[in-house]
């Protein structure tokens, strides 16, 4: 069994070695030589342009996937004309258009942030009307970590927001005004779906975020509103149907009780984006679930039984941001389980995670 | 971090994939180029008297530490000279010599299994008459997985099995007659010890057998008697103590009512014999333990602080035994977790093993 992996970053690194467990063999592509998953399992360097290189991750290939949503898509779609690919392209594609994005999500009952399209300054100002303010003015495309967006607090802050993200000089292209949400906490969801339609989600998760960055994730608990939660997974289900989407799933969603320009079919849950791969927030499943996001992920595109998505003990999960704390002092935490990827130190990058079990 | 394994087994493989989480590069040794640990880590091929290739494995790593008991004394005590080796090689010599073995275990409050030493076929018919029959005849050093001892019922067998040991037809060397013990189960204690003498055990094991071969792992529970665990605790720490030992120990313990024989310290559990290395009666770790025994012989050998022992979940571990069955089949069992070693399938080799959690 082999299975390519368009992306060599730390989320194919773990879908390597949770092959390596399974028997299957994964091959991740990427553009950089230096890609951490490189350092555990085979990867093909080339640009996405790159056809001959494509060509080489896909050789003997039983299945391509993609670990990050970014993919071009003329890569993934030029994988799918020759080999089977899943997740679904268009769920790819989705997921890196935040309107594409949204519509999708609220075509299957999960309801998104109010939000608005901005093409032009007076848009922008239109939109802050309508949708008030504070509000968050992020490109459509190519957003990551908190970066491609701009908070507005005030009226004076539209110049400036244009300037940086929608001028010449900026990043450009097609932007969405989404209105603030006072959020109490947000919530991710993990589902896995496999070839058989069979749907297995895991239990929500409660995330938290500094500078636009996840920093810890733990268990949601009993506090999230059931009939929402049912709702929110119900949604899931559906647009995993409605798109044939094979392989895991994550959805974040905002838990309120402001429902100010939220329609009532999203309940307390409201719908922020998706990411159509594994996904950090599911990172504890490794340490804490009977079969985890990786694993499952690679049952799912391979046409295997799912795995059990069933919690089997407590757990909190931090990032490590940066850098990798002295060793030692980290591993002293007792039930401390250190996932590190073997990459360089840079500010504001994910190096590793810790998942505590039995906290 | 680099630590140097001696030999390139599952062990070994399973050592590297602990040793990519926590950021330390495991290198293996191996005289067989095709050995499984080379899939997932740097392998170094060569003889354990090719002190040229043992200097490629030692060359940069921190400390060097051994994934199987036979690895040759004297490679180990070469590789000890130049690198901090763990754990000492008085454990390893013991391990390899069936009467030192139990010395040293009864040494340390550990009873072993009554014997005698055989070296000859009228020392044999000695020690018959002495334990009694059934008796089991087993080369001192060498024996594996049930390889290299023969079973003797009755006073004909003697000639038999003196023919198949300890003739210089057979596989020669010193022998020693151990008398038959009734146990009602077998069952294995895991410790590690760090550099600082802190000691961990793991919940105690119990074990099934089929032809010599471990095929079943499962949590001994509340049946052991709390006392003669309590003393074989004891006795495993203080070995460990004496020895100076580092890393991961496993001690297997028949649990008998029969006492014939035997003295009063063991208790109702009577030492079989020691690994002084992570052991196949400890895989369940990986998936139902804080922190596994891989993990923690890593931590242990590179001077970090010892993982949570704690057991996290219920769990059974099957070892797959001569190839993996089709894995679609495999898969659909709730709460399986695959472990594939990689290795080309024989009849009664390992190739890899399997942990239901949650059972």
């Amino acid at each position: 069994m082999i299975v390519g992996v368009l992306g060599g970053g730390q989320l194919g690194r773990m879908l390597a070695l949770a092959g390596r467990r399974i028997g299957a063999q994964v091959r991740c592509f990427d553009p950089d030589a230096q890609a951490c998953a490189g350092q555990v399992t085979e990867l093909v360097v080339g640009n996405y342009s790159d056809k001959a290189a494509l060509g080489r991750l896909i050789d003997g290939c039983d299945v391509v996937t993609y670990e990050f949503e970014n993919v071009p898509i003329e890569a993934a779609a030029w994988c799918a004309e020759r080999v089977e690919t899943h997740p679904a392209i268009a769920a790819l594609a989705a997921a890196q258009d935040r309107i594409e994005e949204k519509a999708l999500l609220r075509a299957h009952g999960l309801e998104p942030v109010p939000h608005m399209l901005v093409e032009s300054e007076p848009q922008l100002r239109e939109a802050v009307e309508a949708l008030g303010l504070p509000a968050v003015l992020k490109t459509c495309r190519g957003g990551y970590d908190g970066k491609g967006q701009v908070v507005l607090r005030e009226a004076a802050d539209i110049p400036t927001a244009w300037a940086e993200l929608g001028s010449p000089a900026g990043e450009g292209g097609r932007l969405v005004l989404e209105g603030f949400i006072a959020f109490s906490r947000e919530i991710s969801l993990l589902a896995v779906r496999g070839k058989d339609g069979q749907v297995r989600l895991y239990d929500p998760v409660r995330n938290e975020h500094e500078g636009g960055i996840l920093v810890r994730s733990r268990p949601a608990g009993e506090a999230v509103d059931p009939a929402s939660l049912d709702r929110a997974r119900a949604g899931i289900t559906s647009l995993m149907a409605g798109l044939g989407y094979v392989g895991v799933l994550a959805v974040e969603l905002f838990e309120t009780a402001d429902r100010r320009g939220v329609g009532e079919g999203g309940g307390g849950l409201i719908a922020n984006e998706m990411a159509p791969r594994v996904h950090n927030s599911g990172h504890w499943t490794i340490d804490a679930a009977a079969c985890d996001q990786f694993e499952n992920h690679l049952r799912a595109v391979l046409g295997l039984p799912l795995g059990s998505t069933r919690t089997i003990c407590n757990w909190e999960m931090r990032n490590l941001i940066g850098s990798v704390p002295a060793v030692g002092a980290l591993l002293a935490e007792e039930g401390l389980r250190l996932h590190c990827y073997g990459k360089a130190e840079k500010a504001g990058r994910k190096v590793g995670h810790v998942t505590v079990v039995g906290v």
